[in-house]
């Protein structure tokens, strides 16, 4: 089967990859021609502008935009004025669901059929697959399913649930249809917010360890703003934080992929000295509170775990300038600017 | 009546103001001489050493402690050997509560009573008077009840509240008896973990309102890793916050003391220039959660406000570290030191 | 001066009587005609459609709209094709202020003036005067000031803020221009979000104080998926709540006007037994929530100030099956329905 | 190598099975019999009392203590009496790591050797393997070290780290010496802290999916206390969020063994009718944050996860009264008890 793919960085190069590996064809574009020529070796048909592009597939047309979610719409709108009744057009990047909505419905009086992926896998996706969250009508999803067999990480890619016997399902593959439009995007909104709080659990966690010799390297030193530790004696623990990581690993019930890449991290540069502290949210964690709201849904965890990356960033200053303004007017307290 | 007051500091010197302009005789012993000199107008009798002013007390003596926590202990304990059955120790500072339960039950076995009063009021309490959270046997708080009237603010201070007639109650005059050894200082770091989340609740409204111009100031420059406004036309208001805390003052759901303080601190400092940031905690926040977890209560507000003024203080950049090396770690998004 | 009204409820008719009780004149609609009788003594010109209402006032007319914000659009809309280039409309109502701008643009071509007023005060209002937060343009909000003069409590509704001398400004007399369209809900709408966490830290703070005799009333009878206490004899105090809260409205850094009210409420019935404990949010919780989330401000007590009120409803009970479900899994723990 | 056993419940007699089929010996004691005969066939020594335990250890004798935490200080107690200079006593239970410090203390004068293992791995321990956390003195962690060799998963448990090559750690084999004495309990305490966290992102994520129809189920049946969907149409996704689960473990970056358990959970009971929704904790996420709380690290999400649990369980009622309290006062809204 072929599959056009315009954005050939380094998630597309990775699906181009895994579905060529599994005998299909690709057709491409990108602007960077040096993307493309990276790819030269899976036999990609190189294009040289969306016409060029278009031109190139066979009917129907399977166009996945895999580019940064701020240009996606507008290379959307110009794919469908060269597309025809019955081809599809694939947004495989990080679009909120809104968009996923309206573009659908734009799309359908002209005949043309919009399928939202959200996209799992980050930098090990080529070779450990791609977890694929699908949005859109059920016949074109489908119809597509040749590709996102290739590109999903497969039965093996896991020992399978215990009860779920027979032919392995969609979902047990790596790919599934969500729902209509927008479903695709929003199940993997959802799935960062889940990883914003997942995160922060381990973070969290590991900063008390990475603490735990406080009662031996601080006693006596406390000012008078400071609490003294009451119990010193409970906390004169050195312990190595990448160890404990690395033996989560195995058995515990904290074991995850997370933590794979974090002891990898830690083992690597354990003191992290490599990394500045500020934190940076793309748009899903926020998207994901969004919705909460909206639905009443309590969600303090996720939204701790949000807040806490504003924070990292400076986000939080004026807050606490208003807290120390307060303590002076009422204590006396004065908490100065560092020099 | 006489009270001996142990610690002529801001708050010792304020509660024998207090007494004295009511008519009561004060006893006073501080290890800087100067503070007793400052109270020379009220006639308070200055002495030089604990044994002095004990000797100097009339029996059944009332020994006020008011001096930082860590000291407290030893002082009680010097006192508790140079006194008689049938005098009274009381802690009006900042002690844990279990420190008072573990005295109470020491002085016993002497006759000695014990009474923890947790003190509120800061700077303003000489004058607006101080409110009075009270532990111990009820007999002697009867006996202190002179005093305490004199040192709490009066049912003046405030609007009867509607149902409350007849005689004031005690509680209405400013001062409560609230239990046995500890339940004053148990009040007390309750209302000090309050005092933290209603801070907090003001200081993140705040920083809503000083960032509500971020559409008009940044439209246009945001970076990769940075979620661009989806609506800046949304937050294009450049709002004074020391008018709108003023304006809160009368008539809206939030006045309060502390936002009258907020109110007079930033029509002083609009900009809060004068203030660095970083918040201290000082127990009793810290004790509230300990109690809330003893006890089974969800407290996420009271939770929040410590945590965030943990990480004012840098305390959570381990965590943050963290974060950025999990997100290079699956997302190759590498978030540096600063220069 | 004259003020129509559309919407003669509670906050309406206090609006009214507070500025006709100054000297201005009131005209008023209402689809409950009882709602404009039970003002027959103020004088106010009563209309029964939105037309005559229109015609009965002077230009350049102001048409305060006081009614749910579900169709204060639709009023809006029915108002503007009646009125005049340089006549003002007001929605002093909760619209979120996104509507504001929208409205304000949508009535320029018109020349007519939309102006936001965010009204808080509640029930207390017509006594205590309501604090006004108002958005819209300079000049019509100065043609305004004689109402919102009379609407506001005043300037002796509070102490004066040191420092603030001479003439009071608006916003010490209860009123404040906060920006253009949509700032003055704006500005309410953080006001409430402040509110929910002010609430959710007393009232989280009271819990405590509720439980404090736990290890009295519970010691011995924990079950093996219970923490058992580890102290009991750190919770042995049974605390009047309600006379807590009384004695801190005098003195102390936690009186608030919030506190006042909960004073009352719990004189009034000291167990609470006529609350079920499901909290509504009326939307302005959420809307700053998303504000601060579009802002990137952390806001971590206002976000778990709105949680809890969804959990109240019942809201967390599929998450917390999913625990349960995850804790037999790995841990063989049931935890089974309650019969 | 011979170990003794002092409880041989699921945890106890899992830990034997994995050594016995290393080719170690077993010595049990258990009150209930039924314990030791289930495991007559891995050829234990089956004792009727703690001194016949102790007389059939070979010197220095290795006795593992695996019974209920509350239990677990009497019985080393008893043991310690029993054993001689030289002999290792392991905990292996949930202890706090406070009783860690403590015993270890308590025994060095009889020269008796304490060490503290925290044990991760639940049911499925007995054929995973238990992640084991080590506390103790460094001489009697390396004589134990063939046991912990049979009991850890092994290396073989995950691929290896990258970067980690050569013979493999006791952390990649599953089992690491994290500090004297307490250091293994403390380590575990953080691992099930972090877990609590990890497993509130899972189930809050989970509830968004699951209440993602709220648009096309309760559209116009909104109350006048309920905030309406102002987008009803973003909310019409009936997701199965058991598929969502099965396709997130291969691929994604949420992949974990929580996420294994809860896709079976959700294959075998997909609304989870099984369940109440009353969480329960068991300590350690309390420790946590009782730690955190003291060495001042910043622990919004695991605070907020454990004080979900106790909302679970109906702590937050009292709290939730008083903010309807509060609501009733200044807004006239009565939340009523319901039928």
């Amino acid at each position: 089967m072929q599959l056009g793919m315009v954005g050939l960085g380094r998630m597309g190069a990775g699906i181009v990859r895994r579905i060529v590996a599994d005998g299909h064809t690709a057709v491409g574009y990108d602007t960077n021609p040096a993307n493309a020529q990276a790819l030269a070796d899976t036999g990609i048909v190189d294009t040289a502008s969306l016409p060029e592009f278009v031109a190139a597939l066979a009917t129907p047309r399977v166009a996945w935009v895999m580019i940064p979610a701020g240009i996606t719409g507008k290379v959307i709108d110009e794919l469908a004025e060269l597309m025809e009744p019955g081809d599809i057009i694939i947004d495989g990047g990080n679009s909120r669901y809104h968009e996923d909505i309206k573009r659908a419905e734009a799309l359908r009086p002209k005949g043309i059929h919009y399928v939202d992926i959200g996209t799992s896998g980050g930098v090990f996706g080529e070779k450990r697959g791609f977890c694929l969250m699908v949005g859109g009508e059920a016949e074109q999803v489908k119809h597509l399913e040749p590709l996102l067999e290739s590109i999903a990480p497969g039965v093996d890619a896991a020992p399978r649930t215990p009860g779920r016997t027979g032919e392995p399902s969609p979902a047990e593959r790596g790919y599934l249809h969500c729902g209509p439009a927008g479903a695709g995007h929003f199940v993997k909104m959802v799935h960062n917010g889940i990883e914003y709080g997942a995160m922060a659990a381990y973070a969290e966690g590991m900063n008390i360890l990475h603490k735990a010799n406080f009662g031996a390297s601080h006693a006596g030193e406390f000012s008078a703003e400071e609490t003294p530790l009451e119990h010193p004696e409970y906390y004169q623990y050195d312990i190595d934080v990448a160890d404990v990581t690395e033996v989560w690993r195995r058995g515990s019930v904290v074991a995850s992929w997370l933590l794979d890449l974090t002891a990898a991290a830690l083992h690597a540069d354990p003191n992290l000295d490599s990394f500045g502290g500020r934190v940076s949210d793309s748009g899903e964690g926020r998207w994901t509170l969004d919705a909460a709201i909206d639905l009443a849904v309590p969600t303090p965890v996720l939204a701790s775990s949000l807040f806490s990356r504003f924070s990292s960033r400076g986000e939080a200053v004026y807050a606490d300038k208003v807290l120390s303004a307060m303590r002076k007017a009422f204590g006396g307290h004065h908490e100065l600017p560092q020099k």
